[in-house]
């Protein structure tokens, strides 16, 4: 049995798993991240052994703790370098970690552990793997051989901060026209309203008055599926920017699979299919050689917990 | 002792390499590329039987042979499935030499193989290593922990074929605004042609005429070095489209030590230092962790040959 800890801006999940990825038993509590580190790790500390308590088991039942957190870590030293929505910085969450449990513990980058869930959920061992998370940002985290890949100094992965619109949409890592600043959940939600505002006629304009006057990731989608034109022609741009990019990974990785993850994911296929189609049409390989299997990612809010318990059982080999 | 072969639509180039990346002799031969493949094959094993003669070497001294060969290719089983420069379509490579040689044949796609030669000559044991080469196209090879990064299917690391400009310049592979098709030589040499057609009075002209009316990688290079304005902007404009996707490659991988390859190479850190300039200012790491040693390709036309036999050397382990 392992911990995989979800270390969220606003929530820490945590999760038991055992050996097959399967979660035994889970919770959260708030972060409240303007708090010091100290205190946060004693709430994840006590809410894990809660947890173990709750499911019958013992603290010698846990092999190991994994963490994933957001920001550029040190997995090496389990440090939290820097962790902008969590005021962390070069925090050693294993050595304070280490003050509860007397056990290894793993700290990983938030992306890197939920790619590392979502490979163990495929149930196959690939040569290579990657899960792309739209979201605020677009988040993203490749497996090779079964293993995270970092590149050279922990840092590696950033998909979402690849050029797709070279002197494009102004990212918020300072480059221009990122794939995250097309793709991303926040940069959909700036497309919608973009439209709304020049057709106020649009179905979307409808839902959003509904929906409390907030735009979400949703309208467009909603609005689409009820024959809004408008609508549709938002989606069809959107999808194009994200299966752009995921074109430039395809022919960058060649991953044996690729999951979409994040809530906007939960459109399923809707959203899957037509990045399927284009890349297919796109991708360098154009079905001269197997191709990569793109799917929506399944574990979700999930990834996080079964990810971090994954790279704490990577720890200890 | 290893032999390197890289084989080219052009030429072939072969070369004994010993165990520390040295080239012990090498010799070339024209490929006559119209030719079926056993023609092609025995004249790469003739050449290859010449040079051991004249080193002074028994073919037992020789371990493994490597071929690096354009297209796509089943490393696994030795097959080249597809060079369009070669007419190759499923050509048992290793089976056709080992009819010569009954010794170990790794077959390994060329700009991979030039890539393992360029990790080799570095002499560091980076767990990531990316060599580009600007040529007719943008061609990329990328190590990881040593070897040869190849995705699942073998055609991975296509850094060419990743969108920098969305609905840009058509790319020879079917999408738009490829890096290639603004990073490659062809590419600059598009771009020198558009300025000198805008700007007759350049001193580009002037070099072009002398140069019998051709257009070459090196006229933006030369006339901006002598301080031609118009030659300068085509020189950064180019530098920016080179660094933009370098950039993308090191958010990507954050590989240890990336080179930059390709006749274009030799404008040295008159090409590189602009290079890493912008990746500094824009990489996203921007200096808050150790960064990616950028530099320009040392070993040029024998990285095919000493890569092909690190190829074979990894084969038998």
């Amino acid at each position: 049995m392992y911990i995989g800890i979800d270390l969220g801006g606003t929530n820490i999940a945590i999760g038991i798993v055992d050996d097959n990825a399967k979660i035994i038993i889970k919770g959260s509590t708030p972060t409240f991240n303007e708090r010091n580190y100290q205190e946060i790790v004693k709430d994840m500390a006590d809410l894990s052994m809660e947890l173990i308590n709750k499911a019958g088991l013992k603290v010698e039942d846990i092999k190991a703790i994994g963490v994933g957190s957001p920001g550029s870590i040190d997995a090496k030293n389990g440090i939290v370098v820097y962790a902008n929505n969590l005021l962390f910085n070069n925090v050693p969450l294993r050595e304070e970690l280490n003050k509860y449990f007397d056990i290894p513990v793993a700290v990983e980058n938030d992306a890197n552990a939920a790619a590392l869930g979502e490979y163990k959920a495929t149930g196959v061992e690939s040569e290579c793997f990657v899960a792309i998370t739209l979201g605020t940002g677009v988040g993203s985290g490749i497996v090779i051989d079964g293993k995270i890949f970092r590149g050279f100094n922990g840092a590696g992965g950033e998909l979402g901060h690849t050029t797709l619109v070279a002197d494009g949409v102004l990212c918020t890592c300072g480059r221009k026209g990122c794939w995250e600043a097309y793709a991303a959940v926040t940069a959909l939600i700036r497309q919608t309203k973009v439209a709304i505002e020049k057709h106020p006629e649009s179905l979307m304009n409808e839902i959003v008055k509904k929906n409390g006057g907030e735009v979400s990731g949703r309208t467009a989608f909603d609005a689409a599926k009820q024959g809004d034109k408008v609508a549709q022609t938002v989606v069809d741009q959107y999808v194009k920017y994200v299966a752009d990019g995921v074109t430039n990974v395809i022919n960058t990785f060649q991953p044996e699979t690729l999951v979409i993850g994040g809530g906007i994911s939960r459109e399923g296929e809707y959203l899957v299919n037509p990045v399927r189609q284009y890349c297919e049409k796109y991708s360098y390989t154009k079905g001269t050689l197997p191709e990569t299997k793109i799917q929506a990612a399944t574990l979700l809010n999930d990834a996080g917990i079964v990810g971090a318990a994954f790279a704490a059982k990577e720890l200890i080999g």
